[in-house]
Formats: C-alpha cells, structure tokens, sequence
C-alpha cells in the first residue's frame, strides 16, 4: 500500500520499510563474514548508512539500535568500531545483547530504526 | 488513554497496543508446543494474523518482524513456515537470532510491528 | 535536529529519543549490580520511570517492552519485580527472552517504547 514504501522486497523479507516518517531496517549482517568482529561491525554499518541514504536520512536521526553479537566477549571491538562511526551530537539510544546468529560466521547484527 | 487501544489487557501484560497508526504486537509462542519448530512458527503466525486483524490491518502491512528461536538450528524450519506465510510483494524487513525462550518447550517467539 | 529531541547525549549512545510522539529509550540496566535479579528489575523499572518522566510520560504508555534476561532461570524474580510496578489496566505488550548482556553481573536489561 502507498503509505509503506518497502526497499530490495525479496520472497522472504526486505531490507527497509519507511512508514509514517519512521525508516524500518531489517537486521543487517556483514558481507564480507571472513572479518573480524571490529571490520564486520564497520561493513553493518556501511550497509546501514546506505540504506539510510535510500529513505532521504542519515546516521544523524537513528532513533534506536539493537546490536547483537555472537559473543559479548566482542563488545569492545564492536564499540571501536561503532565509536568511530556514530554521528557526534546525535548518538541514539542503543541496547547490546549476545545472541547466536543466522549463520555462525557473523559475529554482528544491528537493527536499527530512524527518522526519515 | 484514548490515543493508545489495547488489547486482551491482562495483570502482566496486554497481547497488542495501537498507537499512532502502529500496531505492537507482543512477543507470540505457539499455543501448542508440543509441536515441531516448523508446525510452531505457523501457529506463531497464525496468532499474528488473528491479532493484526483485530487491529483492522493485515501481513501485507508489518514493518518489522523480530524472530527469536530457542536453536537457531531451527533456521530452515522457521523460514519453511514463514516463506509459505509471508504476503508475496509486501516482505517485511527482519532479523533472526538465538534466544532461548520463557518456556523450555517453546522453540520460537516472533514480536511483530505493522501498519493500522 | 529540531524533530527529534535526545537525551543524555554520551559519545556512544543517549538514554532516549523521542520522535513524533514516540520515546524510545536505551536498554536500562541496574544502576546497582550487587542486586539478585528481582531487585535489579525495579532498580531498571527506576530508571525507565525516570526516564518517561523526563519526556513527560509515565509507566501507563509503554508500547512496548523487550526484556532480556542473563539466565531466564530469572524469569519468576524479574516478574515479581515487574507485576508490582507495571499499571494496573494499562499493561503493555512485552516479549521475554535469554541474552547474555554487557556485563557479567547485569541479570536483566529492558528496551522501552512508550507514548508521550
């Protein structure tokens, strides 16, 4: 319908879904899972600021973001990273949890929601 | 109050809230969880169906589906049910981790948001 | 920007945003880690009200809570703690699950969206 405009829709799930101003990403793993957690925590958020930039935002206007990692252990690598990307001024709200992934080579996955 | 509609409010928790045009369904589990991980997720889904319609909106409108399974070795079990369930053209954005789950016997819990 | 108002603004994250009538705050945690995992959970549930309190909201317009527990063994405790808070009549949807968190001595996180 017009007022849910969804983004790379495949017979499973998409990537995006912008409703009401809000901007929906789908969990979003590394593309290259040979990395370390630090690379691949950077490669998610590469994939997030891209799709950001397909709804008309930016990093600056994250609403929410709920990380999981394959293993806690890798929290400290994970925030270099993420410490190094965040938009100063304008960090959101975050919540980190381990939980086993989809395939056991990732060793991140963000969520994230946004204002459009 | 009248800007938030509740649903089946109980003493712990409510089952929906609406709210501004979003749906937030709780965390759903099979009502029969004797059954395999497979037959599971289609009950999950059919309860999501059951509420979204009580909410005057359907599968073709969620914005964002957050999976939990109690193995993730139940991966291709969960996404035979989803992939048969899902709105074709209308795949929403989601993300799947391990988690175990309140129950020993229930193997996944899907939290849904979707459009009114 | 002037459409979305955060809160507690750190390096890394913020407690909260609100965006459009909706606050989303950071996953709390226990500001006092010595506690067992009930009085952890009201020691969080603080937190979340002073948190709402702030964006001018309060406990009775939670949208939504995702709980996460370090050992769902936890699960009878962290409910003790969140039967005698949540508002009677306006409980919220909630979903509970199993996630090792940041910190070794954290045995309850909650992610809160609420109304404001």
């Amino acid at each position: 319908m017009s007022d849910i405009q969804r983004f790379d829709v495949g017979a499973r799930m998409s990537d995006m879904a912008v409703h009401n101003g809000v901007a929906y990403l789908a969990g979003q793993v590394a593309s290259d899972a040979t990395k370390d957690a630090q690379a691949q925590t950077a490669d998610v958020l590469a994939q997030v600021d891209a799709l950001l930039a397909r709804a008309g935002t930016d990093k600056s206007r994250i609403l929410m973001a709920q990380i999981f990692l394959a293993d806690i252990a890798d929290f400290a690598a994970m925030n270099a990273a993420w410490d190094a990307w965040v938009a100063s001024g304008h960090c959101p709200p975050r919540a980190t949890v381990e939980a086993r992934l989809a395939k056991p080579e990732w060793k991140v996955e963000i969520v994230v929601k946004a204002a459009v």
